[in-house]
């Protein structure tokens, strides 16, 4: 038995998945179907461990899986792997950007040394509809500056508990974010502005992504001062944060690995 | 009885759609549901005039239209025209950016002086996701640099029969191409490559920009040489030129007035 440890580069829109993680109940995941995929290919039963366990509705333009496969002394390109597990993963918006074989101590997860995550949000009066599952979706203009100065106080190592969720299992709430830009754009020719969050850490608590943009907005929205998000975050408790953003304006861009 | 003439700035995403143009057999259509909508605010059976008719598939972020609305002395705002045409197109991949009066002699079509189309191809193995029904997809990279080459005879003034579908109801072959350009990016982390082509004339003939999109791509798969496309256009025959790229990856970006 020849044991290989592959790693894979996904991209998928997850509008209809119940997130990445699959499901006792059967309901529709993006690594139930990867898995099914990928048994359909080689008939074994296989395991796949993700860089980031994304929410219902979250997408991925860069996420990283590995799992290990015994393919016998057969030879198996990447290229060739990837094409397989496209062509069973049909009628479903998952790609397999990439395959390769990686070192036996690849861990898609705990080798991550940086991963970065993009938030949109459309700001106008008409609804999306080219972007309609890719963007939260507000009425108003909101106060970029205000926010960009409420979000330095996010920025560096900090207990990170306001912005984590109450189901999030992570043993420490302390957090590093490396970056914390927010940059505006004209949408269309209405009037119509995007507003990008990228935010990057070597890992994030749950939620944390969503929680600082829904509490960043409260600033944008002048219902905050930029000081109450630097008070928000001194409280350690989440109750004393925004709101979650809603999933679908998240995107997983992409992990690095040393 | 007070006519006003209003101009609409339009988005749609048109995947579901047979096109712009109301069908006889009730098929969904862009102008059905925005005139259905109209009629639902106003309780009159009114006409939308577009600037281009898109086909099936074809998307829009600036499509603009025109119809004449008698509101009797009621003041009425573009603001809050748009918000109740959105409020009732709701469901659909349709939104109205924009209304504003406009001038008895407007015309979204005959007053247009200028018309900017965007054609996105994605260039990777493995199939869109996230962008599904807003690319064109091919597996392998093409020659962006012969497709350059290849499009420089187009430009300007000419006969674009050969470009132009054979049910085309204009009366002139002749049109103006001041712009067509080509440019290249980087798509994602696995070496898949965007190529999006800008035309812009004062109006285009039927398939125009797709059939030049297909026969372009001739050259940049090394089928074709560069000026295998002059000898195409100077033949002044359909048949002499490549077929009708996909609708999925057009879209009507912008119309300029005067």
């Amino acid at each position: 038995m020849t044991l290989h440890r592959w790693k894979l580069t996904i991209e998928y829109n997850g509008t209809r998945y119940s997130g990445w993680q699959r499901q006792e109940n059967g309901v529709p995941s993006v690594q139930a179907a990867i898995e099914d995929a990928i048994t359909k290919f080689c008939q074994q039963d296989i395991r796949l461990h993700a860089a980031g366990r994304t929410d219902a509705g979250v997408h991925a333009q860069g996420q990283v899986a590995h799992f290990d496969l015994d393919y016998g002394d057969r030879p198996l390109s990447g290229h060739d792997l990837a094409k397989a597990l496209n062509a069973h993963l049909r009628g479903e918006t998952i790609a397999v950007l990439k395959a390769e074989q990686a070192a036996a101590d690849f861990h898609a997860r705990f080798s991550a040394v940086n991963k970065l995550y993009r938030y949109r949000m459309l700001c106008r009066p008409a609804p999306p509809t080219l972007d309609r599952d890719r963007v939260w979706h507000v009425w108003r203009r909101l106060n970029t500056a205000a926010m960009r100065e409420a979000a330095s106080c996010l920025f560096g190592h900090h207990d990170f508990t306001s912005f984590r969720d109450s189901q999030c299992q992570a043993k420490s709430p302390m957090r590093t974010l490396g970056r914390l830009d927010i940059t505006e754009s004209r949408y269309d020719d209405a009037d119509g502005v995007e507003i990008a969050f990228e935010l990057e850490a070597q890992s994030f608590l749950h939620h944390q992504v969503r929680n600082i943009v829904g509490t960043l907005v409260l600033v944008g929205e002048d219902k905050w001062t930029p000081g109450d998000v630097n008070t928000a975050l001194e409280a350690k408790d989440r109750s004393r944060a925004g709101p979650t953003a809603p999933a679908a304006g998240l995107t997983l861009v992409r992990i690095d690995y040393a």
